[in-house]
């Protein structure tokens, strides 16, 4: 076999979150609440469920790779043009095209300490260096973001808002306001995969063709349909334009453009999903507080809990849960690390939380 | 906005393949026959539909990151190891990892003129050096590609067996033979996306940890879903291991994990499968025949057909077909372009291709 690059033996081959499947795979039980992967437990949209079964009928088609008629939903729907618009296998798959376009060796790049891992693994990935502000009271910081962009020439500074994993958030005016000091060449990675869930006045709100920043935003999230793999940008034409000369272009499919375009429509599905959220959040927070755990403010379809100790504690409360059935995720690094982050259940999952977050808590003080 | 990255500056914003959707847009009416994408009009396995209707419901669920099941299944029916699997979005997504992991800038790569596009513009877009054996008697050439990998110091060998645009084949002790040629530090990239359809014999009969040779597969052709967007790797697992360094890791959903398995456990569906491409490849020869082209041997699920005059003339045809609502496609260069390339119909397409053939044959004439 030939070598890897130098940049390829870089990196690690392993898998950047075991998923809940792994961990039911090692403990031969599987998970009674899952809510670790911050999914829609209310579902995607009835709508999207007919429309992805009509198109998996039609699947032995590949999918229209300009993937027309999902780009115009997606423009139609953020009043913006199909040229702001790029679509891919998820944020995920979307943020690796945009390091791959945007930084190589020698390039940095800016986020925040306990941000997105994912984002950091193809920065590390296109041989960029990473700079890394930390928190300011369990927000990302926007100032410290520009000065270390300043200081470093970064490249790219990532925010996401509302955050993970912290649940909190900015007002869109922060956004615009961080915009205009922005350093010259840098751009504003916007990950808004958690906006549908916050207050209004959250999403960033840009002229479309603003080339300072590229906005992120995901089905997976209050769509429902994390298991469609779909998430898209908007970006000034130019860059939104670029995607294409390195997406996999055949990549998403007929079921997936299909399922886009039906969930988009329904608009009344999105309604609903905001007061069901809302009475969970509540629920989950009063459920903390219950039990002596501070639940933070929460922007999301999540919220963390912080558990008063260090990260250790946080760990042995997550691995408690995990033996009584309950899969919770908790942030990687002090002093986000203090908490255990609980996703937005169904009435049944969230039951299961009630009753196993005393008896977790009970073995810790044993 | 910050400028791209040199090499990505390098590269074209462009959609390689111009889909069937687009080509409809462009004329406002629909295809009557879809002929040239080489999908499966025998479609799915009715296992895969009704897997992926079942995995639908359950789309608010991330898909299992490592696969685990579909890269079991994929062991199980190959009699490797699931060490020896890495899956990814189809094989165009693959090949573009395997190019990320072993091709950088100054390094050579080597390919026939004429094979797959995509390949290629995942070299470039890695800003690999590639250089192109001619075809040799409608076949890509194994000794012209060992010597051209030998001259260059190649780290790749592209090989589509069977190959596509011109349907040819290699029994599989050929690419055996070619293995034990091959350079030292030189990898054969085997696409196998065909081989379903192919002689028995044709697949590589190589042993599992083989480091020589990666051969790809893919779930768009024999079974019938490339709307799905899923395709495998088998190679030495230290090779195979590496794709997690640079793959997207939520990428398959749960659709597409849930549809590949089913598919994989329907045997009968391949053997009515070959049966049906026996009776598609018989029948679009004699209509070719029919009408003074020269249908060449076939080992895949399309049929190319020589027009017997320059690359012109068959684009002419294509173009009359197209008119006619029938898409098909051809070669992109000489002397292939010679031929055009049909895809296997279900009666209904095949009943139009019938129809169509003539009227564009005799436009071409007047």
């Amino acid at each position: 076999m030939p070598r890897l690059t130098s940049l390829a033996q870089s990196l690690p081959s392993t898998v950047p979150f075991t998923g809940p499947e792994a961990l039911e795979r090692r403990s031969g039980h599987p998970f009674r609440a899952r809510l670790g992967a911050n999914e829609s437990l209310f579902g995607p949209s009835p709508l999207a469920l007919q429309a992805m079964a009509r198109a998996a009928e039609d699947a032995w088609m590949y999918g229209d790779p300009e993937n027309h008629d999902l780009k115009a939903a997606i423009a139609a729907h953020h009043h913006v043009r199909p040229e702001n618009v790029a679509v891919g296998e998820g944020i995920d798959s979307l943020l690796g095209l945009l390091v791959r376009l945007l930084v190589g060796p020698g390039d940095h790049v800016v986020t925040s300490d306990g941000a997105y891992p994912t984002f950091n693994s193809h920065v590390a990935g296109f041989g960029g260096t990473l700079h890394k502000a930390p928190y300011r009271a369990d927000k990302e910081d926007p100032e410290a973001l520009l000065e270390l962009a300043r200081t470093t020439g970064a490249r790219l500074i990532y925010l996401a808002n509302p955050d993970n994993p912290m649940g909190s958030h900015h007002p869109g005016t922060a956004i615009t306001q961080m915009l205009d000091a922005l350093p010259e060449g840098t751009l504003l990675v916007l990950d808004e995969a958690y906006v549908d869930f916050a207050p209004e006045g959250t999403a960033a709100d840009v002229t479309p063709d603003d080339p300072r920043v590229i906005r992120f935003r995901t089905f997976s999230k209050a769509y429902g349909l994390a298991g469609l793999r779909l998430g898209y940008a908007l970006a000034a034409p130019d860059l939104a334009l670029a995607f294409d000369k390195v997406r996999n272009h055949f990549g998403i499919g007929r079921i997936a453009q299909a399922g886009g375009i039906a969930a988009l429509a329904d608009a009344g599905h999105l309604t609903r999903l905001r007061a069901w959220a809302d009475t969970g959040r509540h629920r989950l927070a009063m459920l903390a507080s219950a039990h002596g755990l501070q639940p933070l403010p929460s922007a999301t379809n999540f919220v963390a809990m912080d558990a008063g100790r260090e990260g250790a504690h946080a760990k042995a409360l997550l691995e408690a849960l995990a033996s009584l059935g309950v899969f919770v995720r908790m942030p990687g690094v002090a002093p986000l690390n203090r908490c255990i982050r609980v996703s937005l259940g169904d009435a049944e999952a969230m039951d299961v939380f009630a009753e196993a977050l005393p008896q977790a808590l009970a073995r810790l003080r044993r």
